[in-house]
This record gives structure tokens, C-alpha cells and sequence, in this order.
């Protein structure tokens, strides 16, 4: 029925800046914390996307929502302000397109009108908590990935003029024994190609069915090696596969391997995907949100870290 | 289908023991962390509950999963071991009755012929994420709660003797501004309260249609605020009301207000609940999973502690 976005000042000097519905310039937000700034950028994207239906929150029947910090706080106090029923989602950065999921199942099936999914990430925020305090000012690998400042929202419902979501594909948890917390595209990519492999044996398509076949946050390093798997599989993603940490920012940016986050797939497929959609340019798109779920203490524990991946179909009627 | 619970040693003390599939001796459960423990006891619960339906992990659709650790890490490793596609969830101690109700939609709805719902909690992991390191011996003042060592997990299905799911009230986030981390009771209750008012509302019952109305993990000081608070809006609980986190312990086990964590609703639920209602004791349950959604980093932001109730109805036919 509707998608909004929201990006901090870095993505707004991005490729994509036209497609987003708002650029803030500070990361603070006028807030005192990075993480209150956070919270209100997931509190204004279901804002906006609620007001362009011409909607208001009271009409809405659930908030399905979450984010990277601990006990996905951002949603939580986005929720309290919000006061639409709410279900807590963690999926680390598959997060909207497991929501995105789960809501079309709930309208579907006839449990609900009408069902905003909204996620946000901060790059400071996720910084100080997964890996250095920001003050540091730790040197990056080239592997490493930009954490996307936004939120992104979307309002799914029975009407609406926007891509019908069509098919979904829960994916399984795959783990390739990568440790390396700044080389997230490694640890992701295996999951993001099973889920994309069972998605296409389970529906009977070929990667020509989609104009755009579109991963969440791999980044170039991830993106390679998803190429390479599915290659491995007889299935050829050269010609129509590309991922929303590559797609938003510039390499000049100097964002390493590229963006990452739950706003990276968010945000890219609310503000550029639905909108080339919209305009005719892409009529079937599946995006596959994807997800390292680990945290800074089970790497402390040894343990590595599985991915996720989650494939949504969108097709315009 | 089916319901299991698995406990540490504390709980396997406490009154309901017999109503437990496991009683684990020794809350390290041959493991080198807490937090690998509790992990293990979550993915010991999915495949006992598996087990005692007859099926192996690959009769499951989904896993519907989530626990209080920091970026649910017992329920992603738990996945990780398990291979089914997975839908990771936080709603704190409520998470148990979110996952219940999205797994009746999924079921009912047409998506899925069997889901699996689990959920952990560990004392010394909550304990020393929330609170103090649990070497330091921090005296606990009354009001505070015993998170449940433990794991329940039930299989949600078309067919199967037990209950029926017949409806589920998705709770809406109440914050009174409670910001003590040592009376979560008195900052759940008000949502616990909400959600129970509201699914009378919506169903048009009273709470005489039920033979227990049972929120989560409130415990004596919850408890007694939602009889309070239900009773300023007319509505009597005195009759028929209790909480899991009363159930799950004797007082003389020195846990000051009760019992707490996901683990709580989720073992009374998967043991005791189930098993009364299969023996005929209970025929309709209203149960309300209780969490409180803050962090230790919102409540150092000087953050209140917003609560949330889930409410899902079991009716033997």
C-alpha cells in the first residue's frame, strides 16, 4: 500500500538520495544518544509510510518491527510511541524481509488489514556495539561494510497499487565456520544462496523470471561469492543479480566492501526498488533480505557466525 | 500437537517438577558457558517435542524462536544445530505467546502444516547481562524475580489431541515509567492488564469463560497490580487469575517475587498448563506472555522500562 524511508546524511550523498522520502544531515537527530536517534528514525518512517496511505495509526493492525541493537530497543520505544499492537522481530539484517514475510502472511490469511513492517540501523549505534567504540577510530579492513543510518517502512495490505508480494522463502540458518566479524558478506553469502537455490526449486522459476534479483547487505565481497555458489549449483545470477550495499552507496564513499545493516535492504528496496517499480522499469523483483546472526559474546565464546536469508517476490499485476 | 519443557536444577525443586520432560542437574549442562547451556536446552527442547510427535526436524515447516540474550544467540545456535528455515523473534519474556500466535496464523492460514515454537531462558545469563556479574553476590531486594532455567517448546499443527488456539490478542507496548530493573512485575503489569481488557473486549467474554486466566511472569508483586488495575475498569480476576512465575516456584526457594524469563511462561505452559488441560482439569486457558522491553543501555540512557502482553486462548474441544 505504501513504502517510506529515511537516511542519515552519508546514504543522502549517495546514488539512491532521490529515492529516499527524507535525508537527516546529523546522526544525533536532535537527540542526545545516537540510539534515541535511532528510535525516531524507525518512529517517522512508520510515520510517513502511515500518513502517504493517507492513513493514521489507529488504522494500522500490527507493527511488526526491529533492529541491531541489543534487545532491538530502537522498535521497542518506537512501538511505546507508536501504540499499535506490536510483534518484535529479530532477524539481524534480514530483519524487513522476514517482517515483510510474516505480514503478508497475516493479511493473506485474513488475520489483519492492514500491517506496517519497519526496521532501522545507525552506523554508530551498531559500531560501538558490534566491534570498536566509535572514539577509536579503528583502522577497517577492505572486507568490512558501512552500517546504513535510515529506516525503512512498509505498509502491506489488501489494496494499494504497489507490487503484490507473491511468494516468500524462509530460509534455513547456514554457517561456513567465518569468524571474522568484519567480513560479514563471507558469513552471509552461503545462507543468502541456499535461500535464492530453494526458492527457485521450490517455485519451478529460473533467474530469468526476475528482472532483479537483489540480496540485502552482502556487499561486493558477499556478492561474489553468492555468484559463485549458486554457479557451483548450475545456476547462472550473472546477468541479473545485484545487492542494496552495493546499490547505495558510491565506491568514492569510502565504505569498504559496501553497506550493511537492517536500514541497507530496508531502505533500498522502500525507497529505490518499489519506486522503479512503480515507474515500469523492474515488473518482478526477489529480494532476499540477509542476516549475520551472531553477537560480540558468542565470538568472545569461539563461535562463528551463521547467516540468514529470506526471499520475498514482489511482481507488479 | 505436542508441548515439552526442559529445567535446571532450581525449577526441578520447585512444585511443578513433575509436570517437566528433563530436569537437567547442573546449570552448565556439560557445557563451557552459560549461554552455550542455555542454547543446548533450547535446541533439546525443539527436538523433544519433535520426538514426542513421532517426527524428525525435517516434518517442520518452521522454527519460531527467540530468547533474552543479546541478539537471541540461544535460538540462532539452537537453528543453526536444528536446519529448519527459522523466524527469529524477540518480545523478552513474552516471546512465547508472540511466537504461538504468528505460528496459529501461519498454520491456520494455509502457510504451513506444522511450526514449532521455543523459547529460553538461563538465570546466571540473564542474571549477568541485565544486572551485576553473578560472582559479585548483589543482595536482591524483594521485589525482584528468578529467571527460569529452562526451555519449553510446542508444536503447532492442523491435527494433533490437544488444545486448540482459538484466538490471539497482540498486545499494544504500556509504559507507567517504571524504571527500577529490579521490579519488572510492576512494569509489566500494566500491559498484562491492557491486553487482558482488551481481548474481553474484542471477544465479548468475561473472565468466567475461562478456568485460569495466567499471565507470564508477573509474579506476586505483578500480579496483585493487575487485580488491581483490572478492578478499576469492573472487571474481577480475583476468581480465576494466577501467574506462571507463582506456579513455577515454592516460596521457601528464596526467589523474593516469583519467577521470570521467557523460559517461565514457557515451561508452566508446555508442562503443567498442557498436561492439566489433557487430564481434563482446565478446559479454556486464557494465557498472556509478559515482557518488559527495555535494555541495560536504554535504562543507563535514563529510559523507563515499557511492557508488553500477548494473549492466546487454549480450548480443549
Amino acid at each position: 500500500m505504501a513504502a517510506a524511508s529515511i537516511v542519515g546524511p552519508k546514504e543522502g550523498e549517495g546514488p539512491l538520495a532521490d529515492s529516499f522520502d527524507k535525508i537527516v544531515q546529523d546522526t544525533y537527530h536532535g537527540e542526545k544518544t545516537w540510539e534515541k536517534a535511532e528510535s525516531k528514525l524507525l518512529t517517522e518512517s512508520v510515520e510517513t509510510v502511515i500518513k502517504k496511505a493517507g492513513l493514521t495509526p489507529q488504522d494500522i493492525d500490527y507493527l511488526l518491527a526491529g533492529d541491531l541493537l541489543n534487545q532491538i530497543i530502537s522498535a521497542n520505544y518506537a512501538a511505546r510511541q507508536l501504540t499499535i499492537p506490536f510483534v518484535g522481530l529479530y532477524g539481524a539484517c534480514s530483519t524487513m524481509y522476514e517482517g515483510i514475510a510474516l505480514a503478508a502472511m497475516m493479511v493473506d490469511g485474513g488475520y489483519a488489514e492492514k500491517v506496517v513492517v519497519a526496521v532501522s540501523s545507525h552506523h554508530d549505534t551498531a559500531e560501538r556495539q558490534y566491534r570498536y567504540p566509535t572514539e577509536l577510530g579503528a583502522q577497517r579492513p577492505m572486507t568490512s561494510q558501512w552500517t546504513v543510518t535510515g529506516a525503512g517502512a512498509m505498509l502491506i495490505g489488501k489494496e494499494g497499487s504497489g507490487p503484490k508480494i507473491t511468494h516468500a522463502t524462509i530460509g534455513k540458518i547456514v554457517d561456513q565456520g567465518i569468524k571474522d566479524a568484519n567480513d560479514m558478506g563471507s558469513a552471509m553469502a552461503p545462507a543468502a544462496a541456499d535461500t535464492i537455490l530453494t526458492h527457485l526449486m521450490d517455485t519451478g522459476r529460473t533467474p530469468e523470471d526476475y528482472d532483479l534479483i537483489v540480496t540485502g547487505d552482502l556487499a561486493t565481497v558477499g556478492k561474489a561469492l553468492v555468484e559463485k555458489l549458486a554457479q557451483q549449483q548450475n545456476t547462472d545470477l550473472s546477468n541479473n543479480y545485484t545487492d542494496c550495499g552495493i546499490l547505495i552507496f558510491d565506491p568514492s564513499q569510502d565504505v569498504h566492501a559496501g553497506g550493511s545493516g537492517c536500514a541497507c535492504s530496508a531502505v533500498v528496496t522502500c525507497g529505490y526498488l518499489i519506486e522503479e517499480m512503480m515507474a515500469g522499469k523492474f515488473k518482478r523483483i526477489l529480494g532476499v533480505g540477509t542476516g549475520a546472526l551472531h553477537s560480540p559474546l558468542s565470538c568472545q565464546q569461539g563461535e562463528s557466525i551463521p547467516g540468514i536469508g529470506h526471499a520475498v517476490a514482489f511482481e507488479m499485476q
